[in-house]
């Protein structure tokens, strides 16, 4: 059909074209009605839950209506959109490194939890509890940002998990990606806050989940202004400043964003504070638990898991008003695909 | 002239309107040509720096491009968006809060340097140092940050300037807003990195400035994560976690961005390793520092002053590769006209 048949002014016409293209390019539209926004996820309360959130806080002239700006969306990282078990991503690459640096320190050769570890020793090095990691991971996570990310990515980009023989950045949960994607689609900005460093996290996460630099809350080690070789730098220093875990992660969230979040995702008692933080705000807000609970497709763990504990959670997740989401049920895949 | 005397094709049509509409609407577009995006500045060496900077990083496929991503601009708050002589606002409100709490604490009274405030001797107050200022400002930032925004926001309303007999948040410099809009209208993303209290600027820097709370980048209280009549809150501390300052400006930019800045504007030396840090960082970046010259319109202080000191910032900025903005000879206007 051509144009000429419509008998409009060409004012009009153009006014009318031109609206309903800016709204289709500009607009943080929900897919269409007919298509299914979670498609990896099975019907059921888990993901009726998160669809009518989206739907009520974005949808103009609702009672639960919220401002694009205040939709702010956190979720813890380990566990939560990525592996975790049976041993965080973050704590095999400070192994890996520990050994990478040891030729450089002839003093681990004899020092434990060093000595452990250049030995491929892990049970004699987790034998050395937190405080021994800690250790492991002040002397592992070093130099410059810079220099430190580069190690980060070159790590991450060649060191497969021995079960799913595939590297970490690669074991992302299908369902959460698209539950990142379904929220910025509607206006919302995607947080991670994680008990993982933030200088762990940051080379990869903009890669991986589509979350930028600026929207990753951690764990932080001091850092120290240096000019080196006439440039200004940023030098990690061996001492935590901030642990973001537990009531940990609404400081941190505060100290980032200084806004309430409204969605929370975690998987962990180490997660509760931020679900408690985010969901006691006032008008509707969405907290969600994931339960791994699916031992043949990935693992099933829960109360007594020295990673990933989830104790208390369990107990008091209904009366918290907060969903469960089961891994086994409610998740027809689990790692997003290959690429 | 009605559509139907053009003999194109209805799909033919509608893309070509299509893009052009889009286009207009969607992308950070320089103003026209024509249009003047710095009206309150003189024509003039500084004028020309940011035009020319800002040409160059957003146009694509100039050498100098940058990704929307990595443009951000970094800003001191106090004598460079706002005015700071003879005191900082912060300063003055901590004082005013203190006169305010005092029926509340009766063990100020004979007790220095609360005694001085609460008598209305300011040099008196001033004579306890940086150790009594700071003592003063713990006492006086507390209880919960919401809480704490509301006192914020109650005295800004309220209180005017001695001289220039209007409120604080209006004693905005123009000529600097223009830089703020320009900036963001060519994509931008601008950011306060001050030696001001996070909790302090966050209430009203979007109101004010356009600039959200995220993009606020502090001094900071240890805050604490507590549950009052059910919700959960966060507590500030009488402890300071980080003095965004001289060498801990590229610090706090680091925590909150996890980027390097393109662009930096200060006015004091408190400012000098946030403009290098930003202006080492390889490819053309833009340092511009603000020099307090016009004792009719606002003020002129630099090497001796105690309030924005510029000493060795005025020696080195040429070798640096910064530019100076001389208030006196760059500025058309001062302020911001009263809405």
């Amino acid at each position: 059909m051509l144009i000429d048949k419509i008998s409009i002014t060409r004012r009009r016409f153009l006014a009318a074209i031109g609206a309903a293209l800016t709204l289709a390019a500009c607009a943080p539209m929900p897919s269409a009605p007919a298509a299914d926004p979670l498609p990896s996820w099975n019907a059921g309360p888990a993901k009726a839950r998160i669809v009518d959130f989206v739907k009520a806080v974005s949808t103009g002239g609702s009672k639960d209506y919220v401002a694009p700006a205040d939709r702010i969306a956190v979720f813890d990282n380990d566990g939560t959109l990525w592996l975790e078990y049976p041993l965080y991503t973050q704590v095999k690459f400070v192994f890996d490194r520990i050994k990478a640096l040891a030729p450089q320190h002839p003093e681990w050769q004899d020092k434990e939890p060093f000595k452990s570890v250049i030995a491929g020793d892990l049970k004699g090095a987790m034998a050395s509890g937190e405080k021994g990691v800690l250790q492991l991971l002040l002397a592992a996570q070093a130099g410059t940002t810079g220099e430190f990310a580069a190690a980060v990515n070159d790590w991450i980009a060649k060191t497969p998990d021995p079960r799913f023989k595939r590297t970490y950045d690669t074991l992302i949960y299908q369902p959460m990606q698209e539950v990142l994607r379904y929220l910025r689609a509607n206006g919302f900005r995607t947080y991670i806050s994680s008990g993982g460093s933030v200088e762990f996290m940051r080379p990869f996460t903009e890669r991986v989940y589509g979350i930028p630099p600026e929207q990753v809350v951690g764990t932080r080690q001091k850092l120290l202004y240096e000019v080196k070789d006439r440039q200004g730098v940023l030098v990690m220093q061996p001492q935590i400043e901030h642990v973001n875990d537990g009531a940990g992660k609404p400081v941190g969230i505060e100290v980032l964003i200084g806004r309430r979040p409204i969605a929370a995702f975690g998987n962990s008692d180490g997660d509760l504070a931020m679900l408690q933080y985010t969901t006691t705000g006032g008008g509707l807000r969405l907290g969600m638990i994931m339960h791994h609970d699916d031992a043949v497709r990935e693992y099933a763990y829960d109360r007594n898991s020295s990673i990933g504990k989830l104790d208390k959670g369990l107990d008091e997740y209904r009366s918290a008003g907060w969903t469960l989401i089961s891994m086994k049920n409610d998740w027809k895949e689990v790692f997003a695909p290959l690429k």
